[in-house]
């Protein structure tokens, strides 16, 4: 009897418990009320049904103040980015996709930086990873900072001196370019999982969609780290003659089945959110439970142990003082509580401390997609340049680009001998290793599938202590590249604990690696 | 209206939509039931329900054929080994815990092979990993496969015509020995999450509660893995005279933020799924989706990246034969699945090549308790041998051994020269390395903590694969023991792709090391 009421003194009770979850609970035999009322309860769990009785209580508050049409229900709670902080492009022309019939239209939403030259020969498109938007940096329409708010400006590794720069809101995202929560134009409803499942080739052709649209023939630069490097080699894929060179950072040219795993398992606890209700929940409460706890598998992926050893060690969070006073008049030491103890485990559970601009926690949770999250991350998955991969999407490879590489901007305005300046380019880039003598077998189907970027420089930045995209990954797709013959390969692998986020943080190392393979 | 049609008929739909999921649905605005019907649906996540209405159905069975008192509800959906496979001491004293006032009284639940010696000098104390049972090996009480079945046996590593083996239920667990969903006597009802914070510390001194009862004074030898070597290096800790050897296989003297995180998300997910209920569910329905989730989580980290790569790559599930005659008459290639797809994803799902006998999937989810994994994986989370750790807990480090290590029962059996066996055995583990010349300041903590090890002869033994106790960790356990002035520290790493699961897996390394070490 003692410790059983020792137990439940010491469990770090605070906070009421909520009553009213009986919308959610399994019908049960319940004990006596007094006993229920000497239960232990939890924070961390009570987090869940607290934030769903704020999204229902704004909900009826909102519902109360605005009309109702029979099929728009109240606000989404994940809110986009007003449609005044970037443009739109409507594209009112069928859009192939790589596994089903083409959609009939699509908007594209995207901002840019910099200046279109004359001969629009200075575009650098630069894509997103998995749950950023088009805003990399602030602009006058959204002086909010970006993403890459360090990596783009005059004078950074994206110079809007020389360049201009063009980021897309990503097909299948919720940020203004079509997705699963775009309205279907035949039901008057948004899509939710009546989207077709897409591929990192679709999202590349909506974003040439929209280059057509503006009439830029080829890009200076394809750019992007993590899914945005998929993206990038893409581009430089299905079309190699409009794509002057490619910077693949922290990305892969296959997905690797631990990767998969993890995206797996985030999928898994976010479709398993009864709020999920297959997709169907754009009328109702977004599984937000399910994006919470999908968004701390996912961060566990984008740092590294070494960086946790010396950020948080085995540290616990601080008590509240009432508590640590209870505490000391015990003989015993501190209870460790069964609720986010560590602060690794607050970090993951709340990412308060995140200080760079990608969504975070809570915001995460409520302000994107649930369903964007499940076709996105599917795309990274089903991402697979081996000639195998390429075979079972039925694509015909393109020919390897016959033309030259791009002058830099600032070069070709100066009509001085570009033939001598072209010649050193070509000479300062072909100083990369050579191909692996005796390659493993899966080099040679990787070696295959990118014929079409054996004649395209490209820039491959990978980070050792990267769990999720492995340095081993980038050593592939480079070693595969010169295996096509391509000289043309610049391949860095970067230090540091920071992990897959390397690319958000370290701008002297990434920045200065991209400044350099674009002058 | 093509795309989306299109889109439907591709998403993979097979079986029915369990409609009655309103108990566990929000109220939402529902869209006209003609259009509900055309909605996608999947069956992995119908699979939840499908396991919920199982369960439901074999509880009314039950209820309805037995008398149910008012406390004892129906059978508990996770079946406890029966008690007749197993032996079980009731231990009527109070046993000491690190966080609380002492359990009153305990159950521990053991099983033994081979035979005690008159002299009762052949004792190896086997500790259990965080799910597993007692049932190390076939027994005559339980012929099926143990977790460890070729590890012990009459000239295996633990050798049956040698030594006498215990493997006890751990303290917290469900198999038997008293935890979570044990009845508290002074309730009559399950403990729950009344149940006390537990540490690896209270784990082994239940051990040694048994111990006491069947008259053993010392042990020739603790041994574990994963989480039993922590209780192993534990029980060489609290009780130095009483422990002959230390065998730590893929173990930690203090868990890294990485691991924490990675259980972290296991409980997150689990005590999440509403039917946990801030763990009173003995009376109801157990959580099984949370813990099916969790346990996806777990395999994540029990094998490695390499292994995945080598065993599935991008192999994909195989399609129904009818599912692979629509498709090819379609021009479009197959479209992924948003529910498992690749191997690996209907590996973590399903887990039904598990070949080992570890709980596995499904059996996971239903047959062990979900508060065990809350508890004892929040034991493993807690527990640190660094000397700041050992104060934490207000611990008097025990003085370190003064008795000779033992000798080998088959030598102390022969009484010939037995001092000059003794000077050979030291000196044939007095080889090992010496200590690092310049160790980090941690090292310092971990050594000064481990002091009362510094003259029981330590095995190590750690995997280069293992990404839960990676190996960086096995060498500090070595190193700190050697900075102790233990001489007696053998250390090994092993390689190949197995990570975590090495020490289930591999007879040939694994076991060799432990026999070599324990003759």
């Amino acid at each position: 009897m003692q410790a059983a009421k020792t137990s439940t003194r010491r469990l770090k009770l605070s906070g009421n418990a909520l009553r009213n979850r009986s919308s959610r609970r399994p019908t049960t035999v319940q004990a006596s009320t007094s006993q229920a009322r000497d239960r232990p309860h939890f924070p961390c769990v009570e987090a869940h049904a607290v934030r769903e009785s704020r999204i229902r209580s704004s909900r009826s508050s909102i519902s109360s103040s605005t009309t109702t049409s029979s099929h728009a229900g109240p606000e989404p709670a994940y809110a986009r980015p007003s449609p005044t902080s970037y443009k739109t492009y409507h594209h009112d022309q069928p859009l192939p996709l790589s596994y089903s019939e083409p959609l009939p239209s699509v908007d594209i939403a995207y901002e840019t930086w910099g200046t279109l030259s004359p001969a629009k020969d200075n575009v650098i498109l630069l894509h997103t990873g998995l749950s950023a938007s088009s805003h990399a940096a602030s602009t006058d329409l959204n002086p909010t900072e970006g993403w890459w708010e360090n990596f783009i400006g005059p004078g950074r590794a994206l110079d809007t001196n020389q360049f201009f720069i063009i980021c897309t809101n990503v097909l299948g995202g919720c940020y203004g370019t079509t997705g699963p929560s775009s309205i279907d134009s035949t039901t008057g409803q948004p899509y939710a999982t009546r989207f077709p499942v897409i591929s990192i080739f679709d999202m590349v052709r909506a974003q040439f969609a929209l280059l057509d649209h503006l009439g830029i023939e080829k890009l200076y630069a394809s750019v992007g780290s993590s899914m945005g490097a998929m993206q990038s080699l893409a581009a430089g894929w299905l079309y190699p003659e409009r794509v002057g060179k490619v910077v693949s950072i922290s990305g892969t040219a296959r997905s690797s089945p631990s990767a998969i795993a993890m995206r797996f398992a985030q999928r898994s606890v976010l479709m398993a959110d009864p709020n999920w209700n297959n997709g169907f929940y754009y009328d109702g409460l977004p599984p937000h439970t399910g994006m919470k706890l999908a968004r701390q598998i996912a961060t566990i992926t984008y740092r590294s142990g070494p960086e946790w050893d010396q950020r948080f060690g085995r540290k616990l969070r601080r008590l509240s003082k009432s508590t640590e006073e209870g505490d000391s008049n015990s003989h015993l030491p501190r209870v460790p509580a069964l609720c986010p103890d560590f602060l690794i485990e607050t970090y993951l559970d709340y990412q308060a401390s995140f200080s760079y601009p990608r969504l975070a926690g809570e915001s995460f949770c409520l302000k994107y997609d649930a369903n964007s999250l499940i076709y996105i991350s599917k795309a990274m998955d089903v991402f697979d340049l081996t000639r195998p991969g390429i075979d079972e999407l039925r694509l015909t490879p393109p020919q390897p680009r016959t033309s030259p590489p791009p002058l830099p901007p600032s070069m070709s305005s100066h009509p001085s001998s570009p033939t001598h300046s072209h010649y050193h380019w070509l000479l300062s880039h072909s100083k990369s290793h050579p191909p692996p003598p005796n390659p493993p077998a899966h080099l040679h189907e990787l070696a295959e599938g990118l014929r079409p970027l054996s004649n395209t420089p490209v820039l491959v930045l990978g980070v050792q202590s990267d769990i999720l995209f492995p340095v081993e990954q980038q050593r592939e797709v480079a070693d595969a590249l010169r295996m096509t013959g391509n000289q043309m390969v610049s391949y860095y692998e970067l230090g540091g604990v920071w992990g897959h986020d390397t690319f958000l943080l370290d701008v002297q190392n990434v920045g200065g690696a991209i400044r350099g393979f674009l002058a």
